[in-house]
């Protein structure tokens, strides 16, 4: 079945989202070719990353699927497109990290790439206007970010099962996972269910021989060759699929 | 029976601890007339303020045992000191709030005073040189601050007793109890007892009926009148006794 998109219903940072309005169900999701970091603050264009995007997450759905792990991926609909369920988005970036890097690194002044002894999992409360901190479980129902402590348990689980699939997808592309966002929101049937996307954007991926980032912090750290690395993550992952 | 100090263990913004030969399980803290705030970035003396924190925190620490929430506190030996059990310290901050204000209000930006449908309990990871951070229970797990999971829950259910005694303590003084920050340590058995103090240094205490700060936040924000409102606060509890 071919769906087309028709009404722009929101446009974010890194995504347009369509109507189909064949599948009240169903969205249109669009990737541009856009980078922005540090809450916006920091923004640049490159042609092709959208498409390059669309696709490591599209290979990520799709193996997070044959793991058993739903998400809201449906199908692709073109380079830069891919059908998704509607989801009533859930406001917490959820973090999983296998080493220290990044905020939380710094937060501690733990050296970079230290190896944790178990995975880490933390919320962050999406909302712009506070520059999405750093939450607890408290803290999130306070919040009413989600139905109920119940609801914080399943996207601990799920996240645990996400990054279970994904370092073993990475490390068979000589890639180490170091950590990952990702974000969750209720279906129609109020089930919780993977969402957004998994793209170097929202990764922290080090090749494991040389220890280079391949992933968005080339962008916020200006070292270069940004997009050349998201092409060889996706040469990667084609290979070893 | 009496104690003598013995050893200057530890000399801290607020106390010294000296150890008491007779009883290795023992130690003799000494409660100091210095304030100081911002981790340490702005300091005063105010004679007289040991004397006060220490004979609230006695009052407090008696309600406390009154009501069977166990703490360290043994016995008071003079007008600025008490003997405590000696405890190996948990690095944790244990924040409990019935009403936001501080850190957590400016956080989320929500209004002081705003009204918490039921109480939040926070960790905050005691270092100095990190600056006190907020954290989860999965970074308190990370950092080994505790021995396992089951700690943390005994933290929070101790912190919220603590809550329901003091609250009904402090509103018979005419007195709303806002958040206040406790400390646990591991006694010589491995029990987790409450440690530290409890006093206006440590609780946002506000007049019920004029909401004036009767707190360390009049130190803090320069309002004046500190060991005055704090004089008012022990007379308070005392007249409820």
């Amino acid at each position: 079945m071919s769906y087309q998109p028709d009404d722009l219903i929101y446009e974010g940072k890194a995504k347009k989202i369509f109507s189909v309005k064949s599948e009240p169900n169903l969205i249109w999701q669009e990737f541009k070719d856009s980078f922005t970091a540090f809450n916006g603050e920091k923004k640049a264009t490159m042609v092709g990353k959208g498409k390059l995007n669309r696709h490591i997450a599209s290979l990520i759905f799709q193996k997070l699927k044959e793991n058993n792990v739903p998400s809201h991926w449906v199908a692709d609909s073109g380079n830069i497109s891919m059908i998704t369920r509607k989801l009533q988005m859930i406001n917490l970036e959820v973090v999983v990290r296998n080493a220290l890097a990044g905020s939380t690194a710094k937060k501690f002044n733990i050296p970079e790439g230290t190896r944790l002894e178990q995975p880490l999992v933390e919320f962050y409360y999406k909302k712009d206007e506070l520059g999405d901190p750093f939450i607890s479980d408290e803290q999130a129902m306070m919040l009413k970010a989600v139905r109920d402590n119940g609801d914080l348990q399943i996207l601990k689980d799920q996240a645990f099962l996400v990054n279970t699939v994904l370092k073993d997808m990475f490390d068979c592309a000589g890639i180490d996972l170091i950590d990952f966002k990702i974000e969750f929101g209720y279906d129609s049937q109020g089930q919780i269910l993977l969402g957004d996307e998994i793209s170097p954007d929202s990764c922290r991926l080090w090749d494991k021989v040389t220890h280079e980032k391949m992933d968005k912090d080339r962008f916020r750290r200006d070292l270069g060759q940004v997009l050349e690395m998201y092409q060889e993550v996706l040469n990667r992952l084609m290979q070893n699929q």
